[in-house]
């Protein structure tokens, strides 16, 4: 919680790990340098880190080419601070994008995002981002994966929340049935353990364009988790022989 | 398959026994009087009903006051025949909703409706209706949410899927997470056993307005399932202290 210097070094290692691994697409959590719970505006502001801010060399210096890293952080934008994700490269920082639904007493710190997730060309392909609590808009998904995205990097902060015995968190259930309604592979990043009271859920996992768990956290929560997607050709939403995801959708009836 | 008499006399039993065990909103499969697996069209045709067909009385005229019944048939509209739910009580048809994502071959079968689901004032509350493949969009309950559904009646007939060991069926995963999305119960009556060779899903639920399974039929698939379902307050989206499931949304930034 808002010790920077190590929230960085300790994102540079775990890229690294997860690089090791033979990750071409890292997600890091949301807010993954400044910690979450903030007490008031000032905290927030204080672990905040501008676009230009030298200290994000730390994370992409020793990138492999190709190799994109999501990483949540608070984003210093002068008058305002944002809950932005970032999307690096070595050679490049591709954007950024700023979160648009803000959650419990993130408005406290946070000015809302101007877009509802936002697409990237990235060397892995065109990239969609969202942050956490946008994800629970069945709006955002859609249009992220109706825009082009092949892949969801899905940096969040689940706090924990009640659910039955035996059931995945609910926002697990969420990103699985968005990512098959518009078959969309998801990379979720969550926050494990706890922070000043508030217990994480450890929702860690990569789910598959069919909507299924790819591989996921284990109990704990810990990353990094590592899978290979083996994703369709880009666009193709085609369900044989008759059927396709998109093709059949009626946008003229969805007023 | 085909067997409307012996359909119409199973569906009279099974709302009986529903009705008998306390429901007041009682949801049969879709094309509940007809079978799905139709060779062509004709046979289509041959099975389907009139909405002022005299058979239908067999199904309401037992029903106490206050009581709704949902059922799936194929409408004979003439020209048309349509895949279609209707939303019935003893004192009178309150209305028909004709399904309008057509799924797998029943374009062979069935002109597409106009609507992407429909909302009935009904004695149970105002009632969603939408059918099978319709709620594999999410636009679909989202929309009818936002109407001011409050329970959603979902007839479907799934045709059994491959899916990884342990997990429940893909289409329930959609409908628990559109539930949670919107807040907004489902009632979904999926066929059992299996028709022409074809598998179902069995996959007959109640889902709470959290997006939990309130109830689902036992392995096998066979109804009735029964729960009671505690509602919040119509129309009530919020989520203490700070959130709203509505009017958190970014409607401005979804185009």
């Amino acid at each position: 919680m808002g010790e920077v210097a190590a929230n960085i070094e300790a994102l540079r290692a775990a890229v690294a790990e997860a690089v090791a691994a033979g990750a071409q697409l890292v997600v890091a959590p949301e807010l993954a340098t400044s910690g979450y719970v903030f007490a008031d505006g000032e905290e927030a502001r204080a672990a905040a880190l501008r676009r230009d801010d030298p200290r994000w060399e730390a994370i992409t210096a020793d990138l492999p080419d190709g190799v994109v890293v999501v990483v949540g952080y608070a984003e210093d934008a002068g008058d305002r601070v944002f809950n932005t994700a970032a999307v690096l490269t070595r050679s490049g920082r591709l954007g950024d994008y700023r979160k648009s639904h803000l959650w419990g007493e993130e408005s406290r710190f946070f000015a809302p995002g101007d877009a509802a997730g936002a697409v990237f060309d990235t060397p892995v392909g065109r990239l969609g981002v969202a942050v956490c609590y946008d994800n629970e808009f069945p709006e955002v998904p859609r249009r992220l994966a109706l825009a082009g995205a092949e892949v969801l990097a899905l940096p969040v902060n689940w706090p924990l929340v009640d659910r039955p015995a035996g059931e995945r968190a609910p926002e697990t259930i969420q990103a699985m049935a968005a990512a098959r309604s518009s078959r969309l592979a998801t990379v979720i990043a969550d926050r494990h353990g706890s922070e000043r009271g508030v217990a994480w859920t450890g929702g860690t996992a990569i789910i598959d364009d069919d909507g299924w768990i790819a591989a996921a956290a284990a109990a704990g929560g810990a990353g990094p988790v590592v899978a290979t997607l083996r994703l369709r050709h880009p666009g193709d939403k085609s369900l044989p022989p008759h059927n396709d995801l998109f093709r059949d959708r009626r946008p003229d009836l969805y007023t």
